[in-house]
């Protein structure tokens, strides 16, 4: 049993970004990278990633969003705005990276921790998709960072995370949970206006809580015994 | 009385590597830049800047090393290299930024950070010029970090630090304080090849100790009474 930590980045528009997330990367001791529709990965790529080719050269490139998080436990999106309304789920609450580290000590599973285009980051449809919302904290003058800046600090906070033997329900069964937590809400005839807002919710303290499989099988059972009795 | 807080780059080879250094600084609310002989900073150091520009062109530039930390009351010399043999004092012993955050949580003062050359960090010269070394905790495998990374995870860490009202002993008074102590020590006809080994030894004590003005005072007071008894 082990915590498996992967990068994502979305969409990177800059291939020496790519490069030198690689090489924090290794730096850190972490190796695995996936890219949805990434730049072109090129020279420039390469001499920024150094000593650390072999993390760019085993880098799954995927098509979709959802095929490069399918797998993860605990969808970690990163990003630099932060909701300031309390009752907005897409961005809030976030987590810095000391509290994610504290979330995962002693789990064992797969965790993504995406990071968006350096440009506009994430769509609101791929933040409604993450489980958790972390946010580097920084100065107001000047919030955005580099993409392998803020890589990299959430990489030096989690190289030294101690991992258990708590398992994560895996991604499968938890997007069933979530298929059948909509289900129900179709079926209480939940206003069509608030539905969207309200499933966030749920995956959110979800993702938060980070559920274990046996609870998932149980929660599971409690909506189909209320299912039965509608 | 605040804690102030300057980044010195030693020799930086790559300009986009001192644009990227502004980018993280500002991110992180810092402005204090000294560059000892920078590599030319045109285009590149700009782009990489980003929004910082004001941060890269207030930088100040010197030419030597003495002149860039002389006024800091503690000087901070960060190394990828960590000395293995515990009484190597040129290289130990060594602090990891969140350790640094806790010995300056609540003093005032000036305190250099400094960062060595892109290929060869600091010469053994330069590294016993520090009262502190800091180190990045990273994989064996492959430890040497990107120079604009190293400083974003130590400036991360600092960012949010709680300063208070212990004031730091001046580095000028620092600087009469240890020729004193090594005038005790010729006074006392101490062996020769030991001299700079002990020096820097009592440096990187009152280094770690962060010294206050009266303190400074003290020692002297007494190192001047050693000197009239003998």
């Amino acid at each position: 049993m082990s915590l498996d930590i992967k990068i994502v980045l979305v969409e990177p528009l800059y291939q020496g970004n790519v490069g030198s997330v690689t090489r924090v990367m290794k730096n850190f001791g972490f190796s695995d990278l996936v890219l949805v529709n990434p730049c072109k990965l090129e020279g420039e790529a390469r001499a920024m990633s150094s000593h650390a080719l072999d993390v760019l050269e085993s880098a799954r490139i995927t098509s979709s969003f959802a095929e490069a998080v399918k797998d993860a436990s605990i969808v970690v999106g990163t990003t630099g705005i932060t909701g300031s309304k309390i009752n907005e789920h897409t961005r809030m609450p976030y987590y810095t990276p000391r509290e994610l580290k504290e979330k995962l000590t002693g789990i064992s599973g797969t965790v993504a921790i995406l990071f968006g285009r350096e440009d506009q980051g994430f769509n609101n449809d791929e933040l409604r998709s993450c489980d958790m919302i972390l946010t580097i904290p920084t100065s107001d003058v000047y919030p955005i960072m580099n993409l392998s800046h803020a890589t990299g600090i959430v990489l030096y906070e989690l190289s030294d995370i101690k991992t258990g033997n708590k398992p994560l329900a895996g991604g499968f069964d938890l997007r069933l949970l979530h298929e059948h937590m909509e289900e129900l809400l179709d079926d209480i005839g939940y206003p069509v206006h608030k539905k969207n807002k309200t499933m966030l919710m749920f995956k959110r303290i979800f993702g938060r809580a980070q559920l274990i499989p046996r609870e998932v099988q149980t929660l599971r059972g409690v909506i189909r015994r209320i299912q039965r009795k509608i």
